[in-house]
């Protein structure tokens, strides 16, 4: 049993691995029916002809198309979540590891638009949600209120205006990629550390801060 | 020609008035299905029928489902820039007047719900129109900018990031409508404020400030 990358283990028989492949085929396809926002329009059939897999077969690993796409939705921001716990943990300061996932995510959604897309379309419906991006920043800004690196009221509240604002962020980027610079983006990331309570010094000086490699998810 | 609230201007005839009538109602039905998102779905018999107007007139309006709902979302965007232009030329601080329409903007669409949800549903792809609320908020941005009020570099990107905390505060708000309070609003004014550059103290004292009343829209 190896455990890829994102922490899944890999199924040992041969059936289970071809079982493991079929239901990441019918994801991977779902991942592309929902960057096109075809998902609501899409049949069952649509699906597994997309993802070259037999009709037959979908419902051995989904109950229904809805089953199928919240899944894929929340694999797109589990795998996210995941890389941004894995770079951000090399983070001391809260403000600096909240600053470096927003940047991150920005530059990683402008060059995969397919992601961008599935976050803008679907994402606003898990920003409260319990796995995924959402806890994982939440977790961040309760960590910078209690370390008093930022100011917050109600957390979820924070939590629903940055998550909103990025959102908003990868949408601009969507219809107009050739305008967003990678200072747009930091500028963006400063905008949040401000609306989270740090002053503007600090806020511009943390959004510029050297970003770590990234070429995953 | 009678000028109704929002401006528009009331047809003469008893032909035109009825013209008008039907396509106000395919309008309003239009709201309805872009509110509970069955718009993707919903056949023109299906609009016509919710409207109670012959099938036939519908295309004596719109030439397309889609010229419909753009027309619906536009409208409610139109009607509450209209109603926020008004109440915010009483006041003289770019700032105040911003923090005035997030914080009705909020309180409407709270006690609205169906016009939060098309907001929530439909806004994002608003957010950079070139009518409704997003020149307004443009506007008074860059009018902020130049009064020293905020310090922002892009406002495109400014005006991206408030409109999508703006809107995630309405998703919120209706995820779970008995959790939100006027104090969450104005908070979520208050972290826009401070999103923007305005110091903390003033962001707060500027988001608490008395509002006119409201019942339109």
């Amino acid at each position: 049993m190896a455990a890829s990358r994102s922490g899944r283990t890999e199924p040992g028989t041969r059936a289970e691995r071809r079982k493991a492949s079929t239901r990441q085929k019918l994801i991977d396809a779902a991942r592309g029916f929902l960057a096109s926002d075809t998902h609501s329009t899409a049949s069952i059939q649509d699906i597994t002809d997309a993802a070259d897999v037999g009709f037959g077969s979908f419902y051995n690993h989904f109950s229904s198309k809805t089953e199928l796409f919240q899944t894929a939705v929340s694999e797109v921001l589990e795998e996210l979540g995941l890389l941004l716990d894995e770079l951000g943990s090399r983070v001391d300061d809260p403000a600096m590891a909240f600053a470096q996932s927003v940047r991150l995510t920005v530059r990683l959604a402008v060059a995969r638009p397919e992601m961008a897309q599935v976050l803008v379309r679907h994402g606003m419906a898990y920003i409260d949600a319990d796995e995924g991006l959402a806890p994982r920043a939440l977790r961040d800004i309760q960590a910078g209120a209690a370390s008093g690196r930022f100011r917050v009221g109600e957390p979820r509240i924070a939590l629903a205006t940055t998550a909103g604002a990025l959102l908003a962020v990868l949408h601009v980027s969507l219809v107009n990629p050739d305008g967003v610079t990678d200072a747009m983006c930091d500028e963006a990331a400063e905008q949040l550390l401000r609306m989270l309570g740090v002053p503007l010094d600090e806020a511009r000086e943390i959004a510029t801060a050297p970003l770590p490699a990234v070429d995953q998810v």
